[in-house]
């Protein structure tokens, strides 16, 4: 058996399809931000600026998160040591989940090593807590929640994006007696557009069915305390779970679901992906707490972040740029073609310092190729003026297209 | 459809089986380990000895450890803001893979955020690599790796505990000519006895099989640079691919594989629980990097760990308490009943001030429900003479049994 050569066989389709990813090295710069220093390949470094991170509300830098985790670690040291059940829950950790419940306005909540377990982990394990459960899942959910609701081979319904009525026809079709759960977000983040969540609850309230709301790009930025968007629409008293990040807009690691008392505990008791793992380090845990409870009552950074966001849009939508515009905080710029999409990409990098990943099938649809632009507080109009003029000229430069300038 | 009357049944049947878990609030002070407090639920807090965390080492209070945190937070703040691929790499990520492709002496890599997700994305990976793969796989492997190896429905067979009979009847049943692979652990942290490396590795010779090792409680406690179980028998080039923690001995948080550069690439551009999670904060990664490149050289840490290990053994056989030794760092203590096991446990807390947390079914089988000590270096005489005088004591008070003296 030649492994090599299979791997060989992997990674060239990878390379034949445009789709091999290379990883850029960055290193952001605390009290900089978005500022940041690339080291290319051979050793050398160049000034950047980051237009593609997900600390959407540039928390990473906040004196108040890193003070907490700087005194975390004068504390109690680096990790936990162990699994929540064995030695690794302290008083950091439960004090984050108290905020997390809090911020929901829910009875518990229960943290995770990332949003990505937290999904995975309770997809998994509801269907054990509820026999018999369908879950109905939005086509374009995230990875993270697909591979939950595929992992132990439940009864599962995948219903077209945001179609409330082919999600409607899927439960009418379905035993009236069944346990039943809706999986879907509340932002998906490679258009920026809003999930129904109103809508979805209607219908589950109908049909007798839970509702499980990831909130990953949403949590900090949207809602009087930023609970997300549930909460700016009035709804998080509809949501049976929520799932949240504490990487984004909290700026540090880690995810959680945050639901009834009764929910968490049996998820915390049932799920091996919570249960046999290390808990994430104090220090961690420390830092999302102080950015969770910062942000409850910082409404003027929630602000100046869709100020940054409806600004960028509109600059770009005034030179004709192909924008995808559903009044969120990303702002995806279509380019439609895989190479064009990396020769941009890496053109801005090269000769602008601005760092924005192209994003390519299979993450997006072929011919849908795009820049994925996230504007935050801490991006100023200097930094906005660069952008806008280097996606201007290189627009000219490549003769890409421009949206109908009336548009 | 009543889902809180499901929730109460599926914590019930835990209350009734003894198996519901009740978390322990704890906090080690820094400089001081393995003292810590504990906070009980009504506040009140007691100074307490960490007699059960998976800190091996003391590694989490390390000054080099922690000036790396506390450095990489000054430079580059809290979070990574991204996946890998988009905007998460740092040259702290980049540091701590050469690191670790060094200690294990292959040509790379790759960091997951935790061990336990490396096992699960890189075991469900494998078989769309190979088309076709058998995975071996110990009966008693982490509920990562079996989770992973569940996932995606590939084909699996179990073989008995260390069983090198067992393994070499299913590997000579399958087709000579389908891709194999045999996943097992260095050490099981129940038992805390060794996987038999060699013969394992002459098998996978025989029927051409690729090898998987386990080594997250051996990685930094084992070898003469800490790579764990295959460095100190000579058998780091006969793995293919090696599984190891950063949350246990190197005392800070995440997971990682080490293998060859070919299939780190292929695991990097397949998994999905690589691709689409948030990257280790970049002060993780700067703690872990500094103490595993610390504990290269720090042989005299590894040799006062297994002291402790011995004097504690040593201490505890002689008053005949049931321990099993397979002479690795772990000190099981058999009780037998899980009645007994958390009686014990809480009489330890309450009344000594010594924290070893229960372990019973289903981690362990029924009837030898147990006590599990991790000594290390951070135990002084004075907290070994506090735990063998409260053991002895106990053991006389609730007239539990002796192994024979002479054994």
């Amino acid at each position: 058996m030649d492994y090599t050569a299979h791997l060989d066989d992997a990674l060239t389709r990878l390379h034949e399809e445009g789709r091999y990813r290379t990883f850029i090295d960055i290193e952001r710069r605390r009290g900089q931000f978005p500022h940041a220093v690339w080291t290319r390949p051979d050793g050398s470094e160049q000034r950047i600026t980051v237009w593609c991170g997900n600390d959407y509300l540039g928390m990473g830098q906040h004196p108040t998160v890193l003070t907490a985790m700087h005194e975390a670690l004068e504390a109690t040291g680096a990790g936990s040591g162990g699994t929540r059940n064995i030695s690794g829950t302290t008083v950091y950790h439960k004090r984050l989940e108290t905020e997390l419940a809090d911020l929901h306005g829910k009875e518990a909540a229960l943290l995770f090593t990332s949003a990505y377990i937290a999904n995975d982990a309770t997809l998994s394990t509801l269907p054990k807590l509820f026999p018999g459960l369908i879950i109905y899942s939005d086509s374009l959910n995230h990875a993270s929640m697909i591979e939950g609701i595929r992992r132990n081979g439940g009864a599962k319904r995948v219903f077209a994006h945001n179609d409330i009525n082919d999600l409607r026809a899927k439960l009418e079709a379905d035993d009236p007696a069944a346990p039943k759960l809706i999986a879907f977000e509340s932002v998906y983040s490679m258009d920026g557009d809003f999930g129904p969540i109103a809508e979805i609850c209607d219908l589950a309230e109908d049909f007798g069915a839970l509702t499980y709301l990831d909130e990953v790009h949403a949590v900090g930025m949207y809602g009087q305390r930023g609970a997300g968007v549930a909460e700016r629409d009035g709804l998080l008293d509809r949501i049976d779970i929520v799932n949240g990040t504490l990487g984004k807009a909290i700026g540090v690691h880690g995810g959680y679901i945050a639901a009834s008392a009764k929910m968490c505990d049996a998820v915390r008791s049932y799920a091996p992906g919570f249960i046999f793992t290390t808990s994430l380090p104090p220090v961690v845990a420390a830092g999302a707490a102080a950015s969770v409870a910062h942000l409850k009552t910082d409404a003027a950074r929630r602000e100046a972040h869709q100020t940054q966001a409806t600004i960028l849009k509109t600059r770009l939508r005034g030179l004709g740029l192909p924008i995808i515009d559903h009044g969120s905080h990303i702002v995806p710029l279509i380019v439609g073609d895989p190479v064009h999409t990396k020769t941009i990409s890496d053109m801005l990098l090269t000769d602008h310092g601005i760092y924005v990943q192209p994003i390519n099938y299979p993450t997006v649809p072929r011919g849908t190729e795009r820049l994925r632009f996230t504007p935050s507080p801490v991006h100023g109009p200097r930094e906005m003026d660069a952008l806008v003029a280097a996606l201007d000229g290189l627009w000219s430069h490549c003769a890409l297209n421009r949206a109908d300038l009336a548009g």
